[in-house]
């Protein structure tokens, strides 16, 4: 089956709201005495999709007894980008230009919650190694609020290959260190085309992907954890430059 | 049982690194390969603390199957503060007070993120209602790499009560909110002692919580989401105060 399964309101309803045409089958639970499963229910036969009633047991079996809500859909979804896809986009944003590039995060929570806050802060894409990455899995999907099938995700055969393409388009490569000896991200300036570069939390970023890197910057903290979450991490980064633009 | 399961390897090191008192007793695998496992133990005794053997299925019953790495210790956690606390802490920190507060944020994950966070930021303590709050769980704990045992979590009967005490001692709150006309956040001037007000992600902040705040602000974002995870939103707004002190 090449279609993801879309589970829960929430995920159904963004795939409705953002991109219908995609959606290849939808499912709700018979009898559902949610009002939100009625909605959705009624917007989705407005936009031309006709709802398949599913008994509970059926829609438990199709997710693996995943918290459905009543409410199951098959999509279409977009396929990440080859990396021969970045010069274009990076031409296309110009000065906008804003790539976050993860190197290493496999936590499907970390993962998604970076997506989100990639899709808010208005990034140009999402750029990760294809071998060292976690796919657009239903919890990627739910905990990037949808943002999954909305950012355009850019996998990587070979990830500093991909990061001299951003190069050679005249991006800028930040990449993020735990060092305290590193200079401070708001003393860099992040107005221009950037990619931000983040590595894994337990490892950082490989060696290659560091040294490709223009800048190596850290968040200023107190306190002594080691580090902050990766995608709070993330945040605070996407959020900065935003600031400064 | 009055005190605490410590999990896995990275939970009961950071017991042992910054509160090895309360360290009640510690397990480990009987004939652990894992050189980690070795010297946590080598440690521990260094510290005083000797570790009991168990095998493996010993420790799995123990944890009810988590994944434990050989390693697992029961630990006196610090008891949350009551709501009286705050005025002494406020007092404590003077112009630095930095409270973190969480109404309604009731995800094991989210909540240790945001625990982790707010130590690396250095806050003066997290405050959070008694009835709307998850406990410091393992799974809190973990999210939160320690943090959770050592920020200082204030956990109040009455939040909105709570809240008077803090303007009472002359801390300034800023609550976050999700609507685009809220003056942005950047131009709050967050360099005196004030306290960071959260809700849930769905719902937000109660009303009386909302009502109780001096200003609202909101994280300005591109992009349709309709919010960012709110372990990321925390990690924004405390390191946006951290640079502009």
């Amino acid at each position: 089956m090449s279609n993801d399964l879309l589970i829960g309101i929430h995920a159904v309803e963004a795939a409705l709201n953002h991109d219908v045409a995609n959606l290849v089958e939808l499912y709700i639970e018979t009898g559902s005495q949610n009002p939100r499963v009625k909605e959705l229910g009624e917007r989705a036969r407005e936009l031309g999709v006709k709802p398949h009633a599913r008994d509970r047991a059926a829609l438990d079996r199709m997710t693996g007894g995943a918290r459905h809500q009543g409410v199951v859909a098959r999509y279409d979804a977009p396929a990440a980008l080859p990396e021969s896809a970045l010069a274009d986009l990076a031409a296309k944003a110009g000065q906008d230009a804003l790539f976050l590039v993860l190197d290493g995060v496999t936590d499907p929570h970390n993962f998604g919650a970076c997506l989100r806050s990639a899709e808010a802060a208005g990034a140009t894409a999402v750029l990760v190694p294809k071998d060292r990455a976690v796919g657009v899995t239903p919890t990627v999907r739910r905990a990037s609020a949808g943002a999954a099938d909305r950012v355009p995700i850019v996998a990587a055969t070979n990830l500093v290959r991909a990061l001299k393409y951003l190069k050679d388009a005249g991006v800028w490569l930040v990449g993020l260190v735990g060092e305290k000896t590193a200079q401070s991200i708001y003393s860099v300036d992040l107005k221009g085309p950037i990619a931000l570069v983040l590595g894994s939390e337990g490892e950082g970023m490989r060696r290659l992907t560091r040294e490709t890197c223009d800048f190596l910057a850290q968040i200023p903290m107190r306190g002594d954890v080691e580090s902050l979450n990766v995608s709070v991490a993330t945040g605070i980064v996407l959020f900065e430059t935003l600031r400064q633009r």
